[in-house]
């Protein structure tokens, strides 16, 4: 199993509230993580930084361009940014292109990504079929045909969304994110902007770590849910 | 984690065709695996035996009693029969407390059972609400209270039922038994009267196992589908 | 294919209102069609009657029981009245053992019964269920054993609900029931005690038979809608 | 609009934690509020309890039911114990009876229970059926025919299970409980057993409140989620 | 709560048969109600027309607009039209613009939209997915930024598709359209071109109505239903 | 009842495994059977061809469409190749224009194309997508308005995925194949490429006989299963 994992996120906030845990307990384990930031959130997540004078686009894109990349390096984990635009998103040929590259390279052991639905958010669900589109994409030979081909298509795991049951979520898997929770609850404050949703994600974590002792049987306190998208092929059930 | 598991099937066939992989796989493993059998599958499931003249409901009963007895031993686990009659099943307050029992003195690390639904089938869908229950009430303190109580609710997997989509049924976890593959399918032949099956599982099996190879990119040729009921807790994703 | 036909109906209004054209057609093209009728609707389907003085649970059912038989003849069904209570329904053992006879003895080529689901109304799913039960433990050899068993477990059409979204049903099949609407619409008068319902069912049937047009391009005016619990097996998709 | 309400809870604590603040509000809007719980929970939801020496069953109910009469009595209401015991819920028909007598006499303007779906519980769902089927019995003027008869089955709202999406429970309504919060959350402590509950469901209110703002644009904190069994009927839309 | 509405509409007829009631009892009522026609369904929906000799698109649309006109104008309420084709739709970015400052001036209390999905037509899904991408876009704030922003996303409410249950809809809100039931009638006949549907949507008001009495018990004779796709926010239950 | 059928298929493989019965059995009775196949799944279904050295694009086309035609001879059908470009589809308005253009001339009896969802290929959903639009844009008199135009919309049949639980897939109808199977097998060898699946898809076929059997009650050994998009309208149930 390659130990390396691909976060593709529509927005900054979303791989910090929704993944922050599992990009770094995975990194603190030696994985190489790498996120795909597809826009900056610069029209739709920014009310904060719009509501100070003289503001450009340009200038509220740098801003969340420098807390994401604050966040990525806080979690140990890589980040590329494409620009994308947001609100909704503009994903380009040549974007797609480059994200099939990132999943051949990087081959990937998991891929985290956004929830299939979400009717309070358009670029969401955008996000989440572009990184299943480019998944399955980079698995045709015949897409930049290569001598060293040894892609292998990744176990897919879709983040909670803000209000899981409006989107259909099912949390499938907790992950125990208790080793990581301190790092993930520091990297909300480099969210300046969001201030508002550190104390709302504080509470999913802890909600789910409940929920994560009670489906195991054994105690943690945070968690981290997800949906799978592909059945787990195992060699033991327990 | 408990290295035991409870298999509760409706009948005989049930745990041979649908679990009999997961059984023996464990079981090698040094796995303790009880089966419940429930009934005998003595009206509902031996059409071949009352096509003979001279039949009666014992004969059928201590016939597949024989069966069973010695396809849970073939397959390396122990087997509890309830009795309970069948088509449907009968079930009294004496079997649900005997399962309670049988859940806390196992402790199991796994539960196996049949679908939630079965348009063909009653008893299915009643064996799993049933072994539902058990799971439930045995946790509550206040029944049998004993000292040294400690139980804990094991993740539930329910099993493939024959027509699978009609059942709502999600394959959510493919089980490799490649490991035991050849002992499963000889397992088969002790089941004489649904020899018209035998060809089938084993085309069930090869069909998820390439679906399993499909879906963890390992080679693999024999799976068993399963559906989680409840979320899995974890410590790594991949 | 058995000409013949089984029809499960919870109350006497059921099988009017919701099955009331397909009894009249197939009765029509030669079908011998039997209806059981679980329960008078004596107590929750008889307001009516309640709001008279002097009124008994006697009284009523044999008020309604005159109604039925009225409506089964004149739709060309015969009917065999379980009176086993309604509001709920209570089915007793030897009801259900009659029910499996039944099955066997007219071996139908096919069933309609209540839908699965209805928050409105507890009698329905429950005859529902008690029609499926009977007609898989019809199948089973041993009970009962018979030599000249030769029963096939026919397929099941679920009729239409009051408020079809609030049950979950979708109109899988349009039986076009334009030859025998005059019919249906005459024996709603035989339910005196409905007629609230007589406007409401005549436009249920417009709805269906417009829906049906559309459907399959051919003019129709006058349907019923059904849902099939099986798959429809064919030798040819036109 | 009748200004009454009936709530029917499985155990004490339920009607606590999902209910609590519905129950208040109306309370202290001037609804006469009437809860009936079903158990005392004294088996499966008394672990502290049965954790001391020398624990009887009837001291466990004895202790439960000194606490759900403090809760209901804190928030307003009236309480009413069927005793029918718990892990599982036992149902006679004599129980049956009597609600449905309540239905009928307090003629409720709405109705909390329990999510139809639960497989972490069975008691949760079993109350919820017991409801509706009371309920809907309460409409048949055969029940007990009385000449002042003037019962309107009322909106149902199911409360929220423990975990939601486990349950396929949708938040269709948020009511906004800030005007009670305080008075709910002083009513957590009346459980003195189930002390790690209390920071779980003051997380509920908290996320539920934030939704409820996102949702209608007016600022709120504490929200307690439904979803309605039925559809709503309206004069206008906004 | 802003007494503004917004209808968004994929052709001239949908927002007459599933709208018109709502859209005349909120004009009646105060509201400043807009309808957005995004196309004449000149292609689709025109078929009397087209089988007139001569016939040119132009032509076509001339009629679907002069028809619309007078309808909104019946009803009361002003409309716009996007003219951007139809079968399929073909909505540019500078009709997604439009509707975003639509949104953003008239700032509605609700929006009234097509149901998600619809199998017989994909103009409808369309339409709604549009609406609800404007809705969301809107809230951005970094999209055209204004200094007296005060948007606040609104309700949505779906309404009822032609065949409602093969498009997963679900009558969660009824309307009573009682007071404007002549006047939504009335207008039917201004859209003489698709007269065979008079009927067929009387019908649907018919027993929409029936469901809104037996849902409130309250009388009422003519309803719409729609589906909401948010939970609803209030202060009470009842 | 036209005796044509269509068949819109993303790539060669699919019409052979998913419909290959269903083509060859109609093209025996009589029927016009025309395959519009989107894409030679030159890139993503020719991973064998890739794997030789000096492959070119165009050479992997030549050879699955040569493969294709001879498949399609062999079944009994028409093809047309749209050579669209797969993984993903790019499905342009000429496109769109002639399929509509197919739809309208030949008037299919029924359509068979791929299922509403597959999370394991883009391809597939789009496909289904896109037939399912001509089909709806055919029945609009305002596209290319014809006097002679007798178009009817047809019943459209899904075919059957590669992991149907996965995407959703119902066999709601089973095609009883056993008359061509062996030609239907045979065909399997054109494609040479896809050696692996052969046997897949053999099982599959005996999985769905069995299943068609049961459902059934007559004796089939073949089966194709399909989910219907609409409902069936009869004039007779049995």
């Amino acid at each position: 199993m390659s130990r390396t994992a691909l976060v593709v996120s529509a927005h900054p906030g979303d791989f910090v509230w929704r993944a922050g845990g599992a990009i770094a307990l995975h990194a603190k384990k030696g994985y190489r993580v790498k996120i795909v930031c597809l826009a900056f959130g610069e029209r739709g997540e920014s009310q904060f930084a719009w509501k100070q004078s003289g503001m450009t686009l340009e200038k509220v894109k740098a801003g969340r361009r420098d807390e994401a990349e604050r966040a990525a390096a806080a979690l140990g984990a890589e980040i590329e940014f494409f620009d994308a635009g947001d609100y909704p998103l503009r994903l380009a040929d040549s974007h797609m292109d480059r994200l099939i590259d990132i999943y051949r390279d990087l081959n990937p052991g998991f891929v985290l990504t956004h929830s299939l639905e979400d009717p309070y958010n358009v670029d969401h669900p955008a996000a989440a079929a572009y990184a299943q589109e480019a998944r399955i994409v980079a698995q045709a030979m015949g897409h930049k045909p290569q001598a060293d081909y040894n892609y292998s298509a990744p176990p897919v795991f879709l983040f909670e969304p803000h209000q899981p049951e409006m989107c259909n979520f099912k949390p499938q898997v907790i992950l125990n994110i208790d080793d990581v929770w301190d790092l993930k609850r520091k990297t909300f404050e480099i969210l300046a902007a969001q201030k508002h949703l550190w104390a709302y994600y504080e509470r999913v974590a802890l909600q789910r770590g409940m929920q994560g002792g009670r489906n195991s049987g054994r105690a943690m306190t945070y968690g981290e849910a997800y949906q799978r998208l592909f059945p787990l092929v195992v060699e033991e059930l327990a």
